[in-house]
């Protein structure tokens, strides 16, 4: 057993006592008891501050979540390494963000490309072979042997799929835009970015679609895209424990993150075919860390993926001209003209697709708290997944079979009718929207020509895959969830056009059903996600009707309107279910008229400019603080009260530690010490209680000098400071640590992110 | 004379060396020599900055332009005005926002219909009574009378628009997209959104389109949009006069500039129908200050503003259908396919775009200079504007008249042909080139069939229009660029088309002009404004053609970056060249190793909490600055060394003095007293020397207690913190004033935006 190991082992008696009373540098030289906790009886104006609260719940929420450091580390090394930069150098640092811009494009499209293809080919052999099967079985009237082939093409699949997310990745889980949301938004969740991920949602969301589960490819890629953007402006990966050793400048979470913004951007271009759409997406949801040139590269990393796909499935279709700008394609639209009188009929459907997605989001959200409780064995939630996959087929039988809505065969581009009990040069409407993929379904649906269904089949229909999607989407499989709701939205918009033209026969010349279907679609995923602005333009570049986005975006708005009446979109549902310490826009209302010392943590764990090694690896291990504000010595020598002079992170600590950067020792490293020291170990750092500190390096002759390594100017505000103040000093500036500080410059306390969000 | 203003005259001599020292305050009761000069010897680490260059400058550039203040000032005033709110009022106040954005929106397209509707009806009237009168004359040879009445018809509406903008408002000249830029950016230029600007925008661009000068109406609009929203959410206006006593919580630099972000959005909406145009071109100017309420709010003004104009225009146009998505509308293209060889060609376009773009940004440049030193009275302002209106009419006779490019009737939708020397069924398509609004041109050249114009035609069409809109562009008259270069880029555009053919006989069955007049017009537009994402949507919007974005976006990029090759795009030369403090997106490299000690302008004028009338009076009077540290008392009980507590801003103080809000009156107003007195005054407040403070109130018994009024928590640095994370704050928060600080709290210094712009 190591000696830093065994230290715990000989005062863990003492662990307790010591998270509850501040940690006490027991083997100083100069004995401080005060050292780092500032008695809570020592400020007059704290009373609704209960230290000992602070600390726990620090310690308790801290170890799931980190922040990302948006803010760079200006420390002495980093200024050096700044000198040594050459303006030829800074020109070259920025010519290959642009080039690794174009590359998270290509690869982002390029992984896009493949999932693509494998669904497409593999959906085709099965839905034949099933076609096949039903047409062989329909005559003898046996029709359970097709049922039994499609159970089993449902579950093969989607049990291989599940098994991978729940034993290999489960963060690889659902659509991933929730977890990109909170990266962007400064949350560190754990793996998210790893390539190991990017494999299993890969894998995942391919076997998802081909089993037939109600989902969708488009949020997945988004994921991906994240991921590679991650990967590939990092130059190593930790899956497979490489380090190119190139972009070292890179590595940080502020260049790290600006990355991934572009990927995201990439990923939408390639679910939908939609730059501009990938580009607002990104804008919608990280927008407080944005400039110019940001903007510019995200764009460029968008228009490549966006290119690269529409090459590459063109070629792979044997055509000669771009055809396939998304994976995702609505199909393009005949011009609609559209009238005055139907703006109030469309925000009628936005107020219908709002209610019906907040019900959906309602719904769904209570089945994942349920399930987070019933469902937690691995293998329950294969199975989970595998009855969804069998329960679809089911349903899509149970249609097929019952509803006979026969339609003459030729109007409707439908590429494998089954014609099941209809007449010959018929085919059966209600089989072919179980009998291809959802994306499939969602394109005949817009393009169908008036009348290719009857009201039963579509109302069927709705009534089936509406439970269907709400009960998928939080099983353990890549999915999204795009697809499903355009489908359900367009199928209540048709099934609107047909009660339409019932009730006023006169209407049937322009009430086409596609419009109100892609309105019914609009509505739908207007009012479970509630982005208007991203949408409107992916739904726009995706339909290319550029004279129709009035209506879009009016249904996208009321949608939105209606929906936020009863709750919020499902991806912010998620992130509060999951107790992310996502920021809002905008801080909560009661936290509106506090100020500084009413939400900051105390007492600080401080340190001095010159420390003991000792006292460092006490407090790294007995403390989950991720940053520690450097002090002077206060009047009496000790940390209470000195004043605020830098800022040092645990991360850092733990590299100095680990690398025996101390005073003590012969000073040559002075010089040689760089920034790459710390470079090297992000973004995972050594756990404390893997380094290995001998004896004899912690007697009392070696000390850590934190002069060379601290942030010299660190945030911080005075205790007055209103919370809506800071709270916008976090957002604008992507903080992760401010330092309260009193009028003479004292450390006073710390907050952090989670402090603004105590009361959820 | 009042008191106030003797002062100044009794004490002139010395004003001079108050300037140069720092100010005394001179009839203090107790006596304090070096009350706000913290003398330049008492700190060891300044030896680069030089106080007196630093004051001096400050005091002289401070004059021209002034910051906004983006930073809410959070002052008991401001928190005892929230603490009386109740949730409803929050409510209803963000009920209010949404309106006040719905009302932008309607009154921009308003304005922007009434502008398109008086240039439509004129121009037609002036064309066809000019196709006559040429028509008539054209057998007798006698072509002068047409080409008098042509240069009369120029000359008198531009004299008409030339004279409102040199005698009335100046700065209603040019496009207006710089000053709005600038707005957004944070600096107030003045008069810029005001009601008289407006109308002489209005008029101005009215009467220059429609006296043929070579420009567009698209910019003006987007300035119209921004004078609008200011305006319009203000409640008040200082043209009028009018204080409709609503709305007094959006007075503030905050509130305003979010909706003018808004009205600028909305202007692009109306004038290119582009509402998704319209947000990006707000995001690519403005992209630090965005949260997503904001973002919503802009892309409803935007809409709406599509929305109202699209719904008059449709309305007077007599059609039952929405046509006139936006004032300019190139014209439906019918899909544009494109090939895989033709991407190389587009983006050589893109070069020779970048390449012709920035000459016309250097000649237009230079010629500006010139203009700025030569031509300086009004009158010959005037007289410039008539010389290049007569200018244009010459030219286009010349060209009519020369050029015998005959073409059959009825290929080509030109409106009104006209014969001149052709045979009967035919018209002149050289002529037709000139007989027609600019912007009508640019549609012929999209639209007309292959082969309507002679390559000697459009050779020399370019060789006329570049010099001719290069010299317009500066004038003194209301004129946008968009369409001037547009025009120049879809000529050379078919040009090209032309010479590929000539070159390739066998291309011509894909070579469609309008494409490569289309390609060559985003590759002109991007060589000059150097905008690519919000161009690509605005052109994408324009054109209504979303397969043929890949074209344009590569296109707009390759200009960007062979145009930023030789210089900036337009506007941001523009910009630099009238000495505006904008910020940049990145500091300057110059500035990248140094620290706040460097920059900060010193000594500061600091001031007490409680402070003599007198002493408040004197530093108004003597020094420019807009905000004064607040201290506490130093260690020696003078202003020196004084640790921060505060900042008070000059708009503050002079409210004060005007209320009089002693403490020495009776203290019943201390409760009375509340926000509304300043929100009075905003944005207008008094000068320093229209103050009339008694002598009685100046005598030692009245002082002013800042306690109430002072920002209690203002933003500040370590003086070792570097410029580079000063800058980040500054962009970041839209900061106006940065106090420096010792370790200790004490005031060393104050950085403003312009010390970042010194080496300008």
């Amino acid at each position: 057993m190591s000696p830093g190991v065994r230290l715990i082992d000989v005062d863990s008696s003492d662990e307790e006592n010591l998270l509850e009373e501040g940690v006490r540098n027991r083997r100083s030289p100069r004995n401080e008891p005060t050292d780092f906790n500032i008695p809570a009886t020592n400020d007059d104006d704290d009373d609704d501050v209960d230290p000992a609260f602070n600390l726990n719940r620090r310690s308790k929420e801290a170890s799931q979540y980190e922040s990302l450091d948006y803010d760079v580390c200006e420390n002495v090394l980093w200024r050096r390494d700044q000198t040594k930069i050459k303006p030829k150098f800074t020109v070259r640092k920025d010519f290959s963000r642009w080039v690794i811009s174009l590359q998270i494009g290509v690869c982002t499209a390029l992984v896009a490309c493949c999932i693509n293809i494998v669904i497409e080919e593999v959906s085709r052999l099965k839905y034949g072979f099933l076609k096949r099967q039903v047409d062989a079985n329909v005559l003898h009237g046996d029709l359970s042997i097709p049922y039994l082939y499609w159970s089993l093409l449902n579950l093969v699949p989607v049990v291989i799929g599940a098994t991978l997310v729940a034993y290999v990745e489960p963060v690889a889980a659902g659509s991933g835009i929730p977890q990109v949301k909170c990266y962007l938004n400064g949350v560190k969740v754990p793996r998210i970015v790893r390539i190991k991920t990017l494999a299993v949602k890969a894998v995942g969301v391919a076997t998802s679609v081909i089993g037939g589960l109600a989902g969708g490819k488009e949020g997945p890629m988004i994921h991906s895209g994240a991921v590679i953007a991650a990967g590939i402006s990092q130059g190593k990966s930790t899956t497979f424990r490489r380090d190119l050793k190139i972009l070292q400048h890179f590595r940080d979470d502020h260049e790290k993150r600006d990355f991934v913004v572009g990927g995201a951007a990439a990923g939408v271009a390639a679910a939908f075919g939609a730059p501009i759409g990938g580009i607002l997406f990104s804008l919608e949801e990280a927008a407080s860390f944005w400039n110019q040139s940001l903007i510019w590269r995200t764009f460029f990393a968008s228009i490549i993926s966006s290119f690269t796909l529409n090459i590459i499935l063109s070629a792979y279709h044997g055509l000669s001209s771009f055809r396939y700008r998304g994976l995702f394609n609505l199909g393009e639209f005949a011009p609609l003209p559209f009238e005055y009188y139907e703006l109030p009929i469309f925000m009628l459907m936005g107020v219908i697709g709002g209610c019906t997605g907040a019900l959906w989001n309602a719904l769904n959200s209570r089945l994942n708290m349920f399930r987070a409780h019933a469902i937690r064995q691995r293998w329950a939630k294969v199975l989970e997944a595998a009855f969804v996959a069998v329960l679809g087929a089911t349903f899509a039988c149970l249609m097929a079979y019952t509803i006979n809505d026969c339609r003459p065969l030729g109007n409707d581009p439908t590429e494998q009718p089954v014609q099941l009990f209809c007449q010959d040069n018929e085919y059966n409407a209600a089989a072919a929207l179980w009998f291809q993929t959802p994306e499939a379904t969602v394109k005949a649906l817009f393009h169908d020509p008036p009348g290719s269904h009857k009201i039963l089949t579509l109302a069927t229909f709705v009534l089936i895959y509406y439970p269907l999607s709400c009960v998928t989407y939080g099983l353990s499989v890549s999915l999204g969830i795009f697809i499903p709701t355009l489908l359900i939205g367009a199928a209540w918009g048709r099934l609107i056009a047909s009660f339409t033209v019932l009730a006023f026969p006169t209407s049937i010349a322009f009430v086409s059903p596609g419009k109100y279907a892609l309105i019914g679609a609009a509505a739908q995923l207007g009012g479970v996600v509630r982005m208007t602005l991203s949408l409107s333009v992916i739904l726009l570049e995706t339909t290319g009707n550029i004279g129709f986005i009035l209506p879009i975006i009016l249904t996208l708005m009321t949608a939105k309107w209606s929906g936020d009446y009863f709750n919020e979109g499902i991806y912010d549902t998620q992130i509060r279910t999951s107790r992310v310490p996502m920021l809002p826009w905008h801080v909560e209302p009661e936290y509106q008229n506090l100020s500084a010392r009413h939400i900051m943590a105390r007492p600080v764990v401080c340190v001095r400019t010159e420390e003991k090694v000792q006292y460092l690896l006490d407090i790294l291990k007995n403390t989950t603080h991720n940053g520690f504000p450097v002090v002077e010595d206060g009047d009496d020598g000790s940390r209470v009260n000195g004043r605020l002079i830098g800022l040092i992170l645990r991360s850092q600590l733990v590299v100095i530690l680990k690398r025996s950067f101390y005073v003590e020792s012969s000073r040559f490293w002075e010089s040689t010490v760089s920034i790459e020291a710390f470079r090297d170990e992000y973004p995972r750092y050594p756990a404390v209680e893997d380094l290995h500190v001998n004896e004899y390096k912690r007697s009392g002759s070696f000390s850590v000098n934190m002069n060379m390594f601290m942030n010299p100017s660190p945030y911080s505000v005075e205790e007055g400071t209103s919370v809506p103040r800071i709270f916008q000093l976090f957002r604008a500036l992507g903080l992760r640590h401010l330092v309260v500080v009193s009028s003479e410059n004292r450390v006073r306390g710390i907050i952090t992110r989670k402090d603004f969000l105590k009361h959820h």
